[in-house]
């Protein structure tokens, strides 16, 4: 007999600025018995991703926001633990979109199973073989258009996607891959163990100064932009004719009050022929196929090192969430439930 | 036996912020003889352009700057008066890039012939029939990608490029086409002579607010860009998902001592995978042919009007040049020789 209460956090209120504890609640839920063709499933992993920040404001957006009072979704990982659904009996490793919570509970539908790997962690659906590793993989090669010999910039570069950009446009030929971090400890893992031939601490000196010194006579011609702000303004200094650019997030600007102003040297986009791309995962469905493929290959082959940071627990997911908006992991941030 | 002294605009120092009539001077210069090759020309029309501005500094840039000291260069058409090229014969109506002044000489491979179309204004080769059409006409197709039944709204609207642009769209499918320009006369000239359906002068209020309210439930689709700074930024509030901007031109900011900030809703690229591109006509040199075919049967059809501010003797150069960049023109601005 399985446990049928869930326990979910639900969004409290709209954050105003930087998100805190009492923007959220802890609630128990009382699950119903299944239907037909339903599945419940227990999380082993769930996910907390920049994006969500958006989702927590009711600001017009390309998907919709949490709803006040309501538990909040995202990325999950979980075994089939009751089933109403052939296709999925009990036991069945599956991925889906009921995050936040322990137990999960819909539509078979719902939950696409995924395959368990020998030495492949689960929590990778989540994160290098899932939607992190697939918006590096289709931001270097479908939005930035990356060619062998680019020189590359990444920010965030020790965030879970910022991890795979660098390593991938290396399988991918890039000459030479900058990455910035806050702080010595990431810089050096950016070097040692993410193959980045240049790391920047943004802390220890202006990002602008340092990238213009890192960038040097080559330039940069693609930028994977996880941050906005100074680092964007950075890039543009020094973007070759016809550099692109990969904007994915702007991790500097979610948790701000007023709007800040931006770079001051937008007509370098004229002066440079730059182009600049926002994109989302969605318009990118197509490639999941062949991403997956890749991906799959070069970790078997052990060419892409990852990392987690994994803390334990539903009831510390917003912990979670709040230490990598702060940029507290290294690699993929995932909740052990 | 023609005159062998040419009359020419030297840059005499690099303009700090809004160039003066005492950074450029008048010179006399005596020609020599031909030599074989060579043409002699009597420009007839020369070109003022918003781009010279950036070739007056010497910030790095795609094309060199301006020498000081020298003559300025720029777009002209003028006949050959002598010529020791058998392929150029006198009489010979030319293109070239030796404006600026009223007697042009260099070796012919330097001079295209132009055709002389009855009802064709020869200044048009400067203008819609010239770089200026063909930069509304790449902007649109090649680098914002219009597709029929887009909304489009266009800065500068009342300037050479914006004339063109947004005839341009509508003759290409455009659903809606949205202009901005300084002052009733010219927002009028928009709505009754430039095929613009909304036509807003950004002198009477805020242009955020003008657009926001002009563009509605629609939105705008594309945004063809030659002002850059506020007209950006309201842009970005009204861009669609999958909104295209064609950076051509921040007139807005070429005399600015210090940069300005940018736009404080870039953030609206990710939210709405927004693509900016900024460009130059030097990479789409290979659609010239396409234009030419297309803008020459537009024009022999009456589908496209066109303004010409004519400034008279090249004495009057700079003060013509002076005039674009405050916006006195409608439609292209030359002096005639």
């Amino acid at each position: 007999m399985t446990s049928d209460v869930s326990t979910q956090i639900h969004l409290a209120s709209r954050p105003q600025g930087w998100p805190v504890e009492d923007d959220f609640s802890l609630v128990r839920v009382e699950l119903p018995a299944l239907r037909e063709g339903e599945v419940r499933v227990r999380n082993e992993f769930v996910s907390v991703d920049p994006y969500m920040r958006g989702r927590m404001s009711d600001a017009p957006s390309y998907i919709p926001p949490f709803e006040v009072g309501e538990a909040m979704t995202g990325g999950a990982v979980g075994r089939v633990v009751a089933s109403e659904d052939p296709r999925l009996p009990a036991g069945t490793l599956v991925l889906h979109d009921q995050g936040w919570r322990d137990l999960a509970q819909g539509p078979g539908e719902a939950f696409r199973p995924v395959p368990e790997v020998e030495g492949v962690p689960v929590s990778l659906h989540l994160g290098m073989l899932g939607l992190t590793g697939m918006t590096a993989y289709v931001g270097l090669t479908q939005v930035a258009r990356l060619r062998e010999g680019d020189s590359v910039f990444v920010s965030g570069a020790a965030g879970a996607v910022g991890t795979a950009v660098g390593q991938i446009a290396r399988l991918l030929g890039a000459s030479r891959v900058i990455g910035s971090a806050g702080g010595p400890e990431k810089a050096a893992l950016l070097r040692e163990r993410y193959g980045y031939d240049v790391a920047l601490d943004y802390r220890a000196a202006p990002i602008r100064e340092q990238l213009a010194e890192a960038a040097g006579e080559d330039g940069v011609d693609v930028y994977f932009d996880n941050v906005g702000g100074d680092h964007l303004e950075a890039a543009l200094d020094v973007l070759n004719r016809g550099g692109r650019v990969a904007v994915c997030g702007a991790i500097s600007g979610y948790n701000a009050g007023a709007r800040a102003a931006g770079p001051d040297n937008l007509t370098n986009v004229i002066k440079n022929s730059l182009m600049l791309q926002g994109f989302t995962l969605g318009e990118y469905a197509g490639f999941a196929r062949e991403f997956q493929e890749r991906m799959g290959a070069w970790l078997a082959a052990g060419e892409i090192a990852y990392d987690e940071t994994v803390v334990e627990g539903v009831e510390n997911a917003v912990a979670a969430f709040l230490g990598m908006m702060r940029g507290e992991n290294v690699g993929k941030m995932v909740v052990r439930i």
